[in-house]
């Protein structure tokens, strides 16, 4: 086991550790922001057949060669062609078809002139310019040809995405299973939000945090509940998570006498890959395994494990760092991190060099610029300060000061800053 | 009925006639996105009492005034505090207590030593520094005092607001309403995409689009299914969608035949306010509302009404421009609209002037510079176009020719984007 690890080390031990997850068949309805695992291959061709694309009159260009406003053309409409319809015959030289948007294009007929540019009267119909062939018509295939990939794997399956495979007839794609997250509490001190305060219990709003994080990410939240201290009822918990993909675990992480987590986990064939990150706040996150060495699961499946610290703040934190990007590479994405910005800090921060900073910010745009302040207190018992934050400034280990006017990154938590020009069309 | 509007006067009414919705009280655990319509108020003090910050001893720290590496000095361990539990007694001079993070300070003492500084020796503690009053403690009311507003009206609640308002205690919030939308397709030739395409059926693709971009943004799809082109049958059908707050159909907007759903909403007390944008894809557009003229509903009640093109990307396009951002509104957000970015253009582009164009774009980082080039096919039944836009390119009415290296505006559609120089810690 490892220890005082760089951020950026662990954040790489993990990502190595974090494989995207087996392929499933999943319902397209279901499937929106679903990873695909396999190239999609048409079956169809679309549109099948030549269609008009307005509402109008399926004519043989050859007939309007000199149609004009001052000799208009008048031809007879033989008959008519709805969308889902098709046509019973040939179009005959000097008949036009009306026509409208999606429909079939009669055999004989070339172009659609549109219906506004038509005159109608009674059986004819009366044209007043030459059309060209091809006008107004969408060809067989303009879309998608049977044989032709259309989605490649690796795609994220977005609105468009969803019409395309619905417009195909897939009613089921092959996409990367969605990582289910178990979560689980610790410490005699915690009650359920509905509980009693009293008497120095405290609420155990990590997990409630924590299952908020996995839906943004696009997890499956499985919260197990409160684990008293006590390692029997602990390895309970632990075993009822042992099937998902990810165990997350909060508070007892640490050296205390009652800090069971990572013992129970041990016994039970996890490999404690790191404990202690050189990063504030969460120092004491813990990161583990299980290997095909585990007594547990024949294949040496098992989930990864996330020990992360109990106050609130440690907690969110490091989920954003280490949990957030494995849930993201598991998931079959491409990219795994939050947007990172260049902002002008706004006041003076001061730290100890060693441990690397990540500190609430507030943004602000100000002269093109994006200004980055702290949100205040920055105690990790304080949620309120990450309520408030829209941003984590990255303060390296190894500097001590970053003056005002300094030039930092941050990393972008509030998807709304980065809508903030906020102007429409 | 206004008609061919200039697409920002267009989104100006729209935006003007969708007011944020009512409040409604909501499960905190299923208010995640949600917008708040009142301030929380805490009506807890957290921490309620002094608590430790750290596993150690709370000592009272006049008892370690001359306490030395060279000169340690031993104190006797009276009892212990477990988080959740509470100090039967006061600590008197020269006693210590074995406590825990999170646990209640006895009285007495007022500070606390970490158990790595501290060496047990059987009932006794021995101390080798001074410690200084308040050390490691977590004062009363440090994070919330009750009576302060922890979360103002309008926040959206994310992670660490859920986190929040479960330490607090309440298990109920009261957020804006989500809206409702009721999706519709009409047409005879239109099947679901397990239906047999053959004989010029197509698949009703956009009810799929339609409902993925409502997820997207927080709102609720009711599909009603597919009218055919009967207005008994619409009528049907729109009656079917007048609860929800939005009602949005696909096709049979323009002035054919067969399109009768302006006179079915006419006939039901709906008001259109515009037909036709002036924009590509996308310009026959309807918009509506039931005023309280309207014969239905006794409070003037009635949905919003879209009429979307029938092209895929004529629905998709304008369901981004107009239905998303009054979305945003009636769910409670103060930013209605996508992040927009300068881009410089990739490639010529021309067009007539008139019409506002949106361009399906690529989106590339090119030596600091986001490069934007067109998708390919802009026709607005190649759906395969906007599955692969990043970006939809603002092409203003007025202008004719972009050239190659122009500075241009792209709303930016994938989220992915934005987060492209992919890095971690």
């Amino acid at each position: 086991m490892r220890t005082q690890l760089a951020a950026a080390d662990a954040q790489q031990l993990i990502l190595d550790a974090a494989l995207p997850l087996p392929s499933e068949t999943c319902a397209t309805v279901d499937a929106q922001g679903r990873v695909l695992t396999e190239p999609v291959v048409s079956r169809r061709t679309l549109p099948p057949f030549d269609v008009s694309a307005m509402d109008g009159y399926a004519v043989r260009s050859g007939d309007l060669a000199c149609a004009s406003a001052s000799a208009p053309v008048a031809l007879s409409v033989a008959f008519e062609v709805a969308a889902g319809g098709a046509a019973d015959r040939t179009l005959a030289v000097g008949e036009v078809a009306r026509i409208f948007t999606g429909a079939p294009i009669p055999p004989g007929a070339d172009a659609v002139v549109r219906q506004e540019d038509v005159a109608r009267e009674a059986s004819h119909a009366l044209f007043s310019a030459s059309v060209r062939a091809g006008e107004h018509l969408r060809c067989a295939g303009e879309d998608v040809r049977a044989g032709e990939m259309v989605l490649d794997a690796g795609v994220r399956l977005g609105p468009a995405a969803l019409g395309m495979l619905a417009s195909l007839g897939r009613t089921h794609v092959a996409v990367h299973q969605r990582p289910r997250v178990a979560i689980l509490s610790g410490g005699d001190e915690l009650i359920e939000p509905d509980g009693d305060p009293t008497g120095g219990r405290i609420v155990s709003s990590n997990s409630y945090s924590i299952a908020a994080q996995c839906r943004e990410v696009g997890a499956e939240p499985i919260y197990l509940g409160i684990a008293r201290d006590h390692p029997d009822e602990l390895e309970r918990f632990v075993r009822a998570g042992l099937g998902a993909h990810v165990l997350v675990t909060s508070a007892g992480v640490s050296v205390g006498d009652r800090d069971y987590v990572r013992p129970v986990l041990e016994k039970l064939g996890c490999e404690i890959a790191f404990w202690g990150v050189t990063i504030k706040p969460g120092f004491p996150l813990v990161f583990g395994r299980f290997t095909p060495r585990s007594p547990l699961g024949s294949s040496g499946g098992g989930p990864l494990v996330f020990g992360l610290p109990g106050n609130p703040v440690s907690a969110m934190v490091t989920f954003e760092e280490f949990v957030r990007p494995a849930l993201r590479k598991l998931s079959g994405h491409a990219l795994w991190f939050r947007p990172r910005i260049d902002a002008v800090l706004g006041e003076r921060l001061r730290k100890a060099a060693g441990r690397l900073h990540l500190v609430r910010v507030r943004l602000e745009r100000r002269d093109g610029r994006v200004v980055a302040t702290s949100t205040g207190n920055q105690s990790s018992g304080v949620l309120r300060s990450m309520a408030l934050a829209q941003g984590l400034l990255v303060f390296p280990a190894d500097a001590t000061e970053l003056s005002a006017g300094a030039v930092v990154q941050v990393q972008v938590l509030d998807e709304d800053f980065l809508a903030a020009a906020d102007a429409g069309l």
